[in-house]
């Protein structure tokens, strides 16, 4: 019997919901859908990092990579991004932003798959993704 | 080499194609995509549960609980969620009936990740849900 | 240590961004969101198979068996499968040429789990597939 693990970075609000920011078991790590939400704040409502599609990326990809360690794996052990705009006309923004984040965290090892799909999402969310990591 | 194995709850209808409603293969199991639909009844087509997304959200629970548990699997296996709804303002109505419902369920190990995103779906289905389950 | 290693298909464009077409590792294979795009001619841009929802979905099948064969898998290992339509009204056809292709293909066995949902898309683009296989 392996245990599963909550994952709760302690920059993560609570999740709105009976589910977890994470979970591992054994050495599959899934990420929840992470959106563009500020580091929590004590008595404040979630935040979005900024209005802008280059603010909400960045902070959303932060917020996996808070994930990811917060469960003991890194950007290298990620083998499916799962990437949700509201917008098609965003892709191209989406990945030079993508691009230059993951040219920032030298990778080690080859680049997670990944799938974009355009949906909706509430308030003035342009971004979430979640991730699925295989360790070791 | 590890048998794959088909998941083909008693109430379920046949699938509209050929999947299967869930596959497990050593310790991983999927579960397809789920919605409201009544238990399977002989010369009847698929009708969800009731118009509501209460009706709704509880139905399609339970058809993804019956492919877990026919598959050898229970809540507390399910590494990840993925809710599928269609209006962005039923998310704190889903969440009030996804967490009575975990509540009744007596779960012994943290909640499943979760990703929620607004889709369209077919019909006047509200909410379609898929998990992933890794056991032992 | 596992190796992850990155799938990419002689018949694939490059990604257009910093991800992997496909990624294994160990038994885990991970096929990135593909679409109708046809097999890649050197100095041409990405160009679907045709307007219509069959060339595209045959075209997209293909794409995804492409990366599952170069990363030494078949059909046969796939658990999953995630179908994004964008437009309701094409479920019925697309399991009509989905159930003929996969009755081509000989699955030795039973056929995966299966999520379809329906979102946008850029361009012409009408379905996009992903894929997780487990081999062995």
């Amino acid at each position: 019997m392996t245990d599963k693990i909550a994952i709760t970075p302690a920059t993560h609000t609570d999740p709105p919901a009976k589910f977890s920011h994470g979970v591992r078991k054994g050495n599959i790590l899934q990420v929840a859908g992470q959106v563009g939400f500020l580091p929590h704040v004590d008595g404040q409502e979630p935040t979005p990092a900024g209005p802008t599609l280059r603010e909400q990326t960045l902070q959303t990809l932060e917020n996996v990579r808070s994930v990811l360690e917060a469960g003991g794996a890194t950007w290298d052990d990620v083998m499916m991004l799962r990437v949700y705009l509201t917008d098609t006309t965003h892709f191209e923004e989406m990945n030079e932003i993508y691009n230059a984040y993951f040219e920032e965290q030298n990778l080690k090892e080859v680049p997670s798959a990944r799938t974009t799909v355009y949906v909706g999402l509430p308030g003035d969310l342009l971004i979430e993704i979640d991730a699925l990591a295989v360790l070791g």
